[in-house]
């Protein structure tokens, strides 16, 4: 009833039916999953979740893990790109410390299930125990954002986390090592071998199919985070907009998990990240925006928001076609 | 040098170095264009540039041609689409009469060439004296605009437009009328396969290849007035952000002339009308926004102007790697 009502309203405006494409698309689904008619000019918020990585001792990063605490500050302290982003277009962030190594970091909001997680080439990266408590992570925060807001974009930052990814999409997608490694924050070719090799020994090392098995063997606990905000963003019809490389990653582990749990996702852009493209195909996704990006923080998500707000004022505000006195299309006649 | 300035700026900032992806080529591309570093927060105009087209009489559209002026003064009224997006992304629209049908539109600027073009598949739609007048159009008004803004979106409004803007396809693409006709403003099967054939009898009664007998046989003078905006674009240093594929026909036009020009042109998004894709490759472009839209009146480029909006604002307010103590990547060791 609701997508009707939208669908109705989209039709009496002064354009021809269906041109805005997936603006209208946007709209649609978006009413359909809070439920409201008109579609509210979007409350969104920006849930940023961090995280550390064992691997990052196999040398998989040009980067060092402490960054990843020095950009959680970065983000609290507002001078990343997704804060600059965030307060562009009125997204509320949260930061998240799902498992940064070392001491707790001021103002960042603590659900730290460990110190970073283990080195998944030599054991798995977390206990099943940890992964179901990561998970919960997100689906109490998806709980909490349902009430305070009608959009969320899901952002992140783990230096290692790429191979993480790499590794989920490997082991989910039956991908081969060398199309799923990617140059994440900037490796040079030989990090990128480097991670190819690791994912080969890790992916010998962790052999079941279990999908929990999976998750928990390579997963990060900032990505089951996120899957987990997309699991409570299924249950509590809030939308979900995911990012690039890594926070699709997650968007696998639901798949594999709950994949009806998908109808709440947003999938934002194409990135540049290599194995993106193979990633988008299995989980039959086409993202809106291509621009090369890759830095994650949830930046690809909060342009799409920006897209959002745009539908939405033109559902509010566009004249209709009888009140602007235009005239509608002919049917044509056949010859 | 003002690029320089601009990459190492970029590179200062707390993210790896060119992971903004195609954020930071448009930075690079407008500092570069209009000569400041750093790139000042676009002051934006749309130019909506409305025409008639005599074509319409081989019963290629499925709206009446009185369509044209209603949405000119739906322009003005501010109920239209891309009225609602220049209000959103604070965008100074100008609507002006570049050949409309009938009497004067009230409120719209007029430098209107004629009362619409002749039919193109009786005779050329119009004289050459009548298209440097058109081309004219865009160039004065590109020479105005570059004194009171650093972008400017193109967008079109003429019942017939993706006809003429096919024919164009063909004729500088040597593309085959089946696949450059699409639905335009939502045509059916039968429309489309009568836009075929009236293509096919038009390029066969006009078969100049001089690059200004094509432009004149086959143009609106909407869509020549966009090719003189980019003409008067690159020569006072003004980005010229284009739309689908009505305006995209103008930059075949301008390729056809000079294609130095093109360096100030922006593509923003792939259309959903069918012969978009080889046009663009016929450009060498490759848009941002990947919408499906299909409206025109310069609403993919206005959501461009957005992204550059929220560049530039990252471009100021985001952290440096000094700044903000975050540090650096390392070179990795070669194995």
């Amino acid at each position: 009833m609701i997508c009707e009502r939208v669908q109705k309203h989209l039709d009496s405006l002064t354009k021809p039916p269906g041109s805005l494409g997936r603006m209208e698309d946007m709209l649609l689904d978006y009413a359909r999953l809070r439920e409201l008619e008109p579609p509210p000019a979007p409350r969104a918020g920006a849930y940023l979740f961090c995280g550390d990585h064992g691997v990052v001792a196999e040398g998989v990063s040009a980067w060092p893990s402490e960054v990843t605490r020095q950009m959680a500050m970065n983000f609290v302290g507002g001078g990343a790109a997704i804060s600059v982003m965030c307060r562009h277009y009125g997204i509320e962030p949260h930061v998240v410390d799902a498992g940064i190594a070392g001491e707790p970091v001021a103002g960042v909001l603590s659900r730290r299930v460990a110190n970073g997680t283990a080195n998944f080439a030599r054991q798995p990266a977390m206990s099943r125990a940890e992964g179901l408590q990561a998970l919960e992570v997100g689906t109490q925060l998806a709980a909490e954002a349902a009430r305070r807001f009608d959009i969320v974009a899901c952002g992140e930052m783990g230096i290692g986390n790429s191979t993480s990814a790499a590794a989920l999409l490997c082991a989910y997608g039956e991908v081969d090592p060398a199309e799923a490694a990617g140059a994440g924050a900037g490796s040079d070719a030989a990090v990128v071998q480097q991670k190819v090799e690791v994912l080969r020994r890790a992916l010998a090392l962790h052999s079941s199919r279990d999908p929990m098995d999976i998750a928990t063997a390579f997963g990060g606990f900032e990505i089951l985070a996120i899957a987990g905000m997309i699991l409570g963003g299924a249950r509590h019809r809030l939308p979900v907009v995911l990012d690039g490389f890594i926070s699709c990653a997650a968007a696998l582990v639901v798949q594999a998990l709950d994949p009806a749990a998908l109808r709440c996702v947003f999938y934002s852009h194409q990135s540049a990240e290599k194995g993106h493209r193979l990633m988008l195909q299995r989980l039959g996704a086409r993202p809106c925006l291509d621009l090369d990006m890759r830095l994650g923080e949830g930046s690809g998500a909060a342009l799409l928001i920006g897209l959002f707000q745009t539908a939405c004022r033109i559902y509010h505000e566009m004249a209709t076609f009888d009140g602007a006195g235009v005239a509608r299309s002919e049917p044509s006649q056949p010859d």
